[in-house]
């Protein structure tokens, strides 16, 4: 598996840096005969570029898509799907050029690949997370068709689980030039209650749904931990205690076991900060420096469609791997 | 990628059930060239293998090399080994045949392939790490060669941390015939001292290398957690807090910067225990068991050689892949 | 490995339909630093769309490239190239909407996927040969750097090998409504003459230079056949004969030898042909058809250059691959 | 695809040198529930080690399954089976230590890989065969409970068709001590004459079941051609001539159209031969060598249970890919 692509049948490449002419994704392995409509990806899009979320940046994002689709369905061939980048002002960045923000990637990259897009992060943008999301537009309606449903929220940002407290605070937070982390909770369910999720999906033994769904998770820039059911509180649970099936998450072994899934993902705060930091330069030597722009406080809000797009196209793969189980 | 298969480059396959005729692994892309003794695998499958460790049931795990070495060298051809089961009594699960124990995957495996070895987990067993473990070894003689150490520890159990009173605990658990989990710390760090880890293993965006050891780690059969560096406590922090080396956990944009990299797995209790549990038998009717064999009362200090052999088999492989960046 | 995904490191995704927005490739795992300016990609796309060639039809094929190239130079990112469909006119295709063309793949899609984007081929168009090409742009570049060279020419079309007397006899066959097959012959050689090729290019076991060339080759719409150094004619002699150089055609148990590797593939006559045949239709009802539009009399000119960017997609990724032999 | 796995979600995982401990398999995504008996592998090995077949070696190869099958049937889990060497006697070796035998990898793999097995060619021996016959084996059986049967012959040794005149010929060369080649058909049918081959195997651009196929049977190791249908000849045919059925060898666009798939595969004479041939060793020194031992005056014939396998395996895989087509 090249770094860029995702799944094994049920595949996702993508491509684009931050400021560059424009970001995309090629779905391969789509089932043909999917019903999709430019505005499945558009309104998931839309989440991800949060007008009305506290703290984040606004854009332009307009997707196009350039192969795969006939007659309003899904052919069996790859769906390629653009979104050009619009008033990108490279020159915003030249003074940052040289030097490694702190939390950044930008020194390891060079180090690295001996050379990077230093205009917003280039390649390591948040702004990739957009062809995920376009992606797991299309994921997602092969999902319901299949009685599969995936919901994520915002289970705290700073420390806050009030969403009116939360406000507040990034509120002030921006006005102090700072940032804040938070946790993501997702939900796979099926969309009918009596029946459940499908039974069955994941692969032993290094194919874990859990594993899986980790790696998808985990790949997403700020994330720095998950947890499924009771995750790390299991650890200090007793046997007797935690053989329900609530604390397993929806998962025995790795396979669904038709319950609810639940995880928990953690997101560090927004390294970009307007608030002096100590950074170094290409060339080692120290330098305080602002990192000004318009970058969320918190990116938690936008990180939601996005891991909602990211499991999204770990189940979409686990669903067709899961017809070659049997005879 | 196989759901048996692990790795890009340095690509491991395991197979093997616990009460089959053997386990084993077949190593494929290990260079050729590097020494090896069947004493550095039987060294490691004996630290998987604790008899003094509190609690873990007694195996004699001999690992036999088939292919692969030449003169003491690793020839560059696929290295396979494999341990053969010994003392299996089969008829011990006999009266388990039905039933779906609580917390185990023989629910989940009925009904994915609609059959299965029911005889200790079969394929679903704890025992399938072991040939993690001698892939492991493998993997991490090759790392050494490049400065590379892995050394995973037990950070606490039941909630404990002190090892004296861990001991204690886990007797008092066994009395009751009951089982504890815990979290297994992890830093893999440069042999030397001043040059320090590679800096550059891992790729953007889907491999990033704490994606990857996420899906290896939460792969090992009862994990049922991970962070990095700051991890969950990062979620917490604002963005003048967390952006500093430490919190990243050597880790930047899913590439190492050279410094240690560090995180944290969370394992349930055994799901194994004797206290009398509800469980439901393959026609859905609830019975009362008692799950009774050599099961450990605690699998975290067999687990941290396993997350030891996981993270080695995500580091050479990403050693390999990294000479592909540059021209 | 995705159907429409090729290469281990040096990874190609291709998209597009004959007929829709655009078609285009991914190109994934190009080690950073090498410098690509898009006159590399028209001049390839140029040699594909052969005005000068007999009986070829005409195309404006301008070439977009998206992501990956900052400053004239690879990223170590996806490279993204697209091109967009100019003039197709769908009407055209009317008629034969229901018809399965003799040869083609109209009958086979419709089967697999219950659906076909039927305006000229859809994806099974030859079309779509053109991601391959500018795919091959950018791998030929990089095997440059390293003292390769790619050269594929005509060996031999209708059964004639002198250009002059192949001339006419596309002529005839233009006018006669038909077509005329031919086979391809391809060298790989060192740039400088005295060190050669790289020795070492080709994995054991299954990943066999030439079982890849051969997979890459006839994965070309029409080819039908392919040989390596003496090829079938190696079948007929003894031991004793082909024990030479020569006759290996530069690969000796998958590997590069240092020495020329040469092959030949054969390609079918076109499949479109205006002349009278008889055909099927949706409801397995006999019809006669005639293929009208601007297909070319013979694809064996225009296939040259695709030979040469899989020959050189091939190379590139043996080329990466290699870097993990030793240690 | 690491080089020695083959296939997507049928795949097999081959290790083994001829003269070490052990050769063998692992077939990872068989699906659950095939009866397997060991003499369904034992009866493949033994068309391989063709007592009656003129000028073969004799082996006793005694297949072991170590994993995957329960109550006789395939777990879904990795099916591991292996094969012991006996009355290897690497002293018979020694003298060809350091010279390269005409015609062989032994060049080759010292150049990739600084070293090699030198006991009969190690890992590229023809032994490995072996590996991927047991692995057909299972392919065969979960193939033939879908209707499809491969018939593998010979149709030609040193240009000679008549079985009577190929025997006396290969006595000759036995004693002229040299050796012959030949062009083995294959054929993949349906069990069921009425109902055919599945229609839609296979998987288009670059997985097409030509190209897998041709990558499959030219990775055995004599191998130096492959054609499909009218092959070659095709090349010479017009289009008007070329379009029917018959030509196209049952596959159009790379997909299975649900006749007969036909293909023919040249193979070079054997290149081990006792007859005096110039060969160069480890320093460059031009040497005379007799290559003495028990090897086969023409592989041909051993080659088709392992045509047969290798096709085996790329249908099996094409046939679990097939079920993702459709919603």
């Amino acid at each position: 598996m090249a770094s860029n692509t995702f799944g094994q049948l049920f595949r996702v490449t993508t491509f684009g840096e931050s400021h560059g002419e424009a970001l995309g994704c090629v779905i391969d392995g789509c089932p043909a005969g999917l019903e999709i409509h430019i505005s499945d990806i558009e309104k998931e899009l839309e989440r991800r570029r949060p007008g009305a979320v506290h703290g984040s940046r606004d854009e332009q994002d307009k997707p196009e898509i350039l192969s795969g689709i006939f007659e309003g369905k899904t052919l069996g061939t790859p769906i390629a799907i653009i979104v050009r980048n619009t008033n990108q002002n490279p020159a915003d960045y030249d003074k940052l050029k040289d030097i490694y923000r702190p939390g950044h990637a930008d020194s390891t990259w060079d180090a690295k690949f001996g050379f990077r897009d230093y205009r917003g992060g280039g390649r390591s943008s948040g702004r990739e997370t957009l062809s995920r999301v376009a992606a797991g537009a299309i994921a997602k309606k092969l999902l319901s068709l299949h009685g599969i449903e995936i919901k994520a929220d915002i289970s705290e940002i700073a420390g806050i689980q009030d969403p009116e407290k939360i406000k507040i605070r990034l509120e002030e937070l921006k006005t102090e030039g700072d940032s804040a982390g938070g946790i993501v909770n997702c939900i796979i369910s099926g969309v009918n209650e009596l029946s459940g999720l499908p039974i069955g999906l994941g692969e032993p033994v290094f194919d874990k749904l859990d594993a899986r769904l980790a790696a998808a998770i985990i790949s997403i820039g700020a994330c720095k931990g998950i947890e499924f059911g009771a995750g790390f509180t299991a650890a200090g649970l007793l046997g007797g205690e935690n053989n329900n099936d609530k604390n397993a998450g929806g998962i025995l072994g790795g396979i669904s076991n038709g319950q609810d899934i639940v995880f928990r993902a953690a997101f560090k705060p927004t390294s970009s900060i307007k608030k002096l930091q100590t950074a170094k330069d290409k060339n080692g030597k120290e330098v305080e420096v602002s990192v000004t722009g318009r970058h969320d406080v918190c990116i938690v809000p936008r990180a939601v469609p996005v891991v909602e797009a990211m499991t999204a196209l770990v189940l979409a793969d686990f669903l067709l791997l899961s017809r070659s189980s049997r005879l």
